[in-house]
């Protein structure tokens, strides 16, 4: 199984907010943003499994920029760091003001993905190997992501995530 | 500004899962369940702010089991905690059999929404006295996801996130 | 087969109201809310008859109350009386200002529904045995409307409708 | 203000059934075609009134025919009778098999609107007169349903209902 | 395989424009409408043909007048000229102010669907036989269409193309 | 007003095929594709125009091959030529089977747009430059699918139309 680059499963999806999908205060409602990040890394993580994906965890999303209706809305999901089954994924999301065209980072978020057979049992997926400075920093940052997730859940000793415990001594 | 309790605001949602939300292993799709936990979480949160709300942050969800088509899904959201203007909302996610009748917890999720007022500004929201021994934890772990926020985010130093640096050393 | 309560099968449904699912006065169209009853109302008889119901027919729905967009919607569903493999199924809608938290009763429905078997036949349901004043009062309604169904479908001569005759004379 | 022939008014909806619209057996679901019939039977009765209309209540619907996926819908509405600012409208819905072109009547509604002006109070509206046979029949009965909605509201005493009571005795 | 005529196959889609289907200056999205084209259309040819029909190609369609909210939209389309395997349509469209009734043409277009058998492979409809003046013309003008659209896509020769050269000569 | 190149306003939207939006064969509805090609089209001429725009026309669109259920799907669009206030969007769609990667090109289309004002009416927008081969061949092409296109409304006389009557002499 050969590995990849984080740019072989990059998947753009640009949209614009229509009117059934706003909140009373006429923005983006924060759902649905999370389910078109949903769909568009969901296509990154398969274009690089090559397998059915399914959605295994989201990570912290902060959503600190409000999108209002009639904006255009784009997301670039890529595959940051791959462990056996599961695949990391990191989405970039863009607004920009239909009129002006004036771009702005409107937020991140990280999901991670499962490949399942057609039974739904997981399968490896290729590993992968970061090219630019942006993909080494994210893959570095995803073993420490890994760890506090396993902490939170309560799957490893808190004194086992080297990674994370580094941050806070 | 009077204290309320998290039952005060805490929203059902049931619903089933229909055949347009479903994923190619005829499950629900991850996005559609971000976005139903957003309504369900937003709704509590408007409840005990009596104002609008928007979505500021989800936290770490894990989804553990798959929901297939035609399952009975009921999202419960409570009000955990509360920080000036913000209010974190708990979700337990169950999901039933339509046919046994079983219902099984699905998942757990976190959201964080802020209170606003007619121009979009931040506006201070009532506290919060849990009442349960589950609402007591859930309000306690509120603050060490609170630091780890502002950690993540770089806007808090981890050596001074006391509580969570606790959980490490 | 075991008797049941209504309780055992409630079915409670909130959500707010989207801009896509309003009328040119920005209110919740009558449609969209006939459908949500639907929903509702199929989970709670789906419930009590652990099988797959489809819905057998409406009773009178008045709309007395016009929901605005952005209010949150309590659909509560509870059966209230069953006949061999039909169940009635009663309905109460409260809407809720968003803001100011005030709720109102904004209408009541009847649907029933018919538990079927993989090929679509009938099939016999457990029996019900309300608890509550009202649960006992629904109860009591119910063979009324049976009845009045049934004279109205051409099924019943309106002198056997013993029941429904006792109103008129 | 002259009045209008049923005719005028009448509003032929066809559409066909897609995946997203169907239950567990594959069939259209209920709550869907209480919503298509809802907005047929509103443009009939906005046809009719000149006026923004809302639906004020829905009469017994009985589903007496499945409905499956892929199949052609038509949903024919028409007002019936009209009094002062209320119409009621009668709705034929006919399935007909995508393949055999075979051509069934799946089932009858009535609905009724009332029309408003721009701050939501009923108007008055033109009266109608039926044509066809068909037509003064469904006038004559409104008459009946008219009394049996006021009587359920308890708007009406049963000994008052003189149409109704016929019926019964 | 007997003849038909246009009119055994017309379907007439009537419905109104909802909030979620409008662009940013509140007129139905272009693309909502290619959509609702598309379902009437290929229930005429569907119709038509007694089989499954897939969308072939869309000839040129000219938006001549905005569709504003809460219209209603009347599609009225018909099979207008067979070839083999796939069939012309032609649609009409008409908006209607919901408050005034007045009526205009809002646009014409013209799709062709091809039939086929439940493994996608095309197969021979029925020939048509137009009865109108104007549905002589359409049958007559789809010729040359024909011919464009192989012109086109580079399967027929411009010389060849009698019908179209006319025109230019 | 500055000229522009095409690939300043290029639109990439990848999205998946869902069970919604299928027909009877399981593959994506026609409908459903002319909507997403309206709204990436859109995208680009809006980013072109920095203006409101509206779908003028749509041009001789072919559906080469089923796109089906599951299916990635990503569309191109980008503006070929422009004429005072309208812009010819030119759109290339791919589809990516989900396992095994492969991409084939499905079909191309061309929509045309106007920029509008906040009142509606046409305003000038930016000449273009192309600059790849394959940008220079469909800017050289557009004049005589504008010619077509008058030609076919009745707006221009075929005798004219030189650069469309050269094709055919």
């Amino acid at each position: 199984m050969q590995a990849k680059h984080p740019q072989d499963s990059v998947c753009i999806m640009t949209d614009v907010v229509l009117p059934g999908e706003t909140n009373p205060l006429n923005n983006l409602f924060g759902g649905e943003l999370l389910a078109r990040m949903d769909r568009a890394a969901s296509i990154a993580a398969g274009r690089h499994a090559g397998r059915v994906v399914v959605t295994a965890s989201v990570n912290h999303v902060a959503f600190n920029r409000a999108i209002p209706l009639g904006s255009v809305v784009t997301i670039e999901a890529k595959v940051s760091r791959t462990f056996n089954s599961s695949m990391e994924t990191f989405i970039d999301v863009w607004t920009e003001d239909r009129i002006s065209g004036e771009r702005k980072k409107a937020n991140e978020a990280i999901y991670t993905f499962v490949a399942v057979d057609e039974h739904g049992s997981p399968v490896k997926v290729p590993a992968i190997e970061p090219q630019t400075e942006l993909e080494h920093q994210r893959f570095a940052a995803a073993l420490r992501r890994k760890q506090l997730s396993l902490v939170l859940a309560g799957k490893m000793n808190p004194h086992d995530a080297t990674e994370l415990k580094a941050l806070f001594i």
